[in-house]
């Protein structure tokens, strides 16, 4: 059998608004979907606050267990923007102007208009790799296996396919959804036989609520989309020996 | 001066629906907002996959250093359920039928249909304190500082209410936010100013992009309310004399 290669990522998301509630992150989902076409699971998200000791502890830990770290936040002009200056000393590396990303900022803003809050903008760990801003001037950077974007949803998302290229994956992961009209505990005996059955594959059982009425989504994950199939037919077996409704697959 | 008394949670989100993107969480937004009125300042956020061993390993680490822990998801019927065993594990606990639970689910179900998979929500660590759930009978849980409540967001937010007594806050955690149509890079030196001179305040600079027009919300956070307004108007002072205009305060 073909030797399936896993390649793991994490996403620091750095941000006091996220954690105190008054914003809702959707950074988490854009990323780990273009991860998905990728081949790279991500595998721990961690929210942590705009404080430089917690940056710097998170980094130094989470680069040395996982192949990708992205961190979304903290690289805009403002004082709680302390995400370059936190990476370059997880990395014991100098915090300084990037030639490339100061020659960039310089030239986006009109004369005289390129102040120290902008001029922060372009500071980065020594030796960083830019990542590419199409949407403004700010640049993201790269050091090592870290990935830094900014916060801004709309910003991040124009950004990411400027990395397809560095970010090299491992077999892709494909999903199917199942979903039927059933409660979970309905089902959670035959589902769990099929999971024992397919050991490989990940079974995720997941109830919603739509329009008035329940229902269960039964998502199967693998690299292995032979392998999905079968274990589909599998489900669909008892599920209907149940003479439950299948109602989207 | 009074000392601020405060204190910390963590929440653990344990779901590979929002690993792989496939769902958007929103109950940290809920958690937090909850928390903010107890007085109890969320400090960081982890989504982990439904592993045993990543659910047991970051429970045994988080416990020690947060003073309440609350997790999300893993605690229903289905095979990928492995909440209530594994903070068991992380307790060395056993995992055992609460009797509370039990009779709690026994009652809710038509005779003859409190089946297996029903009885698995009727297991917890033993020991463990129930978190009733007014949304439907399966019951979240308490071990020592640790709180598990379901994934699903309505139920959940059904369940806050039922541990206000139980969860002990430090001082009331107050935010006053401040629009302004401008940009970062604008204010960013004079708000510094503002931040270097009310050290213990937490001041957050949020752009944001609204029906095609940019900004900036300004959040300033603590648990003295009279500093705040100090801040406050220092702050209005330099915007005023920038001419920015003052969207909402």
């Amino acid at each position: 059998m073909k030797k399936v290669k896993k390649v793991n990522a994490i996403i620091i998301i750095i941000g006091n608004e996220i954690l105190s509630g008054r914003t809702q992150d959707v950074n988490v989902v854009n990323i780990s979907s273009w991860l998905n076409g990728l081949g790279v699971k991500l595998e721990e998200v961690r929210v942590i606050p705009d404080i430089e000791k917690a940056i710097v502890r998170t980094i130094r830990e989470v680069k040395r267990k996982f192949k990708y770290v992205f961190t979304t936040g903290g690289i805009g002009p403002t004082h709680d923007d302390i995400t370059s200056k936190s990476v370059a000393k997880a990395f014991n590396a100098k915090y300084s102007y990037h030639p490339e990303a100061y020659k960039l900022l310089k030239n986006y803003y009109e004369k005289g208009k390129f102040n120290t809050g902008r001029r922060k903008m372009a500071k980065t760990p020594k030796n960083a790799s830019l990542i590419y801003n199409p949407s403004s001037a700010a640049p993201g950077f790269n050091i090592k296996n870290v990935y830094c974007l900014p916060g801004v949803p709309s910003i991040l998302k124009s950004m990411l396919g400027g990395l397809n290229n560095k970010i090299i994956g491992g077999d892709k992961i494909f999903s199917k959804t199942l979903s039927l009209r059933t409660i979970e505990s309905e089902i959670s005996i035959p589902l769990e036989k099929v999971q024992n059955k397919f050991k490989k594959l990940e079974i995720g059982s997941y109830p919603f609520f739509k329009q008035g009425k329940i229902g269960v989504s039964l998502v199967i994950r693998s690299s292995n989309l032979k392998l999905i199939e079968k274990c589909l037919n599998n489900i669909t077996k008892f599920v209907k020996k149940k003479k439950i409704k299948i109602i989207k697959n």
